[in-house]
């Protein structure tokens, strides 16, 4: 059967989970596209349900889903499901983990404030590729969950974890781990040596990190600049110091 | 006198400048926003004409500019010829520089294919932050005076050398400079020791690096990372790879 309504009260339901709102009702957030879909199964996550829209399942890509459980839709349906320009006639929803804050294991993040989505996947892309396998959100970050993060975390957002808590809650788990803040009057991160576990902090794009975490800091590192240049976008930033705290980690990895 | 009509010639030739074609055909690009106009001023370009809507003349922050030969438009029109979503109501007509292809002074960028407008405004801001001051762009690369890229340079575009070419010619001026590829299969970039003076290029978002200038490469590097995470992204790669190529050199930066 293949569902042609817009009116079908899953479709509807799907919609919604494009917004913030929908999300947090329902718990379930989208994953779209070939690739996407398929990280996300080896993930672990729990894909709740599989839509593909009748091109995609009567193609040869389909194929490798068939077997499942699949909704299909219509083109037109699926066109109003999508958050892509040029979507590839699949998606998902999925299951979103609920992760009881607690103190990180190892070197972590801490987005203060960080609002763009796409900003926010980014950093959470570069995160995982560089291990930074624990992520803390302030409650005014971006949503993790919006298929426009989902999308530029290329996977990274089903291989680390994500808290999200006000930052008086995030900086009572972190009271034990040295804080690193980026800051442009910090001492060069070149010639900085950071401890051997930390929690880096990447602030707001417009206003950099709050008054409450940066009274948390127990170091403040910068990435020198020539003078015409007034700062770097915040994901590079956040990736260039990734990397640079933990140089030495790097230095023999494959 | 305020300019009230889109049908005014002025009007109708600024607002093609938001489009390739017009900044083609008039050597002009736009640039928008009060930091970015002041910046443009310092660098020395060659500013054509200052537009400020009615209200931002008439604004406290419309006074450093008044003095100057500027054309007032209505608000209405002023968001007619805006590429922002919420514009401050001042954008100037520039004249974009065309730079000879030269070979490099230093070491510099070779952006092999960069299509998105926001990678490569994103690059352009971090190479000027890390003094790779000369960026040659292939000729299938976005448009480097685009609204979006010059925003997203954040005022690198006025402080950096920009040149466009095919590859061959690029190659061709390149020929006694090492050139150093980006690509998973390279070295760590970590334990990597660049030349003094090289050209670093980065690849296309989908295809990476294209045959052409693969066979032109001395040298591969890669950053490390997670086997969850297939890639980074180009301007957050790019940023790594620029500083990290030239560690010694920040090392003693202020």
């Amino acid at each position: 059967m293949i569902i042609t309504s817009k009116n079908n009260p899953f479709i509807k339901e799907t919609a919604t989970l494009k917004e913030k709102k929908g999300r947090k009702q329902t718990g379930l957030f989208l994953v779209e596209g070939v690739k996407m879909v398929r990280e996300c199964r080896k993930s672990g996550f729990s894909m709740e349900k599989l839509i593909v829209s009748e091109s995609f399942y009567k193609s040869e890509a389909g194929a490798e889903f068939i077997a499942e459980d699949v909704v299909c839709v219509s083109d037109d349906v699926f066109r109003y499901l999508t958050d892509e320009k040029t979507p590839q006639g699949i998606l998902c929803r999925v299951k979103y983990p609920i992760n009881e804050l607690s103190a990180p294991k190892a070197s972590c993040l801490l987005l203060d404030g960080v609002a763009d989505p796409g900003n926010l996947g980014t950093i959470i892309r570069t995160a995982n590729g560089a291990g930074y396998k624990e992520i803390y959100l302030t409650d005014d970050c971006a949503d993790a969950y919006s298929p426009k993060t989902v999308r530029a975390s290329m996977s990274g957002i089903f291989f680390t974890k994500i808290y999200r808590a006000t930052r008086e809650e995030i900086l009572s788990v972190l009271q034990d781990t040295p804080i690193v803040v980026a800051d442009m009057g910090g001492e060069n991160v070149f010639s900085f040596q950071a401890p051997e576990k930390f929690a880096l902090v990447i602030g707001n794009e417009a206003n950099g990190v709050s008054a409450e975490v940066r009274k948390s800091a127990t170091h403040t590192v910068k990435i020198p600049m020539e003078s015409t240049q007034e700062s770097l976008n915040a994901g590079v930033s956040a990736g260039i110091l990734m990397y640079f705290l933990q140089k030495e980690r790097f230095l023999t990895s494959k």
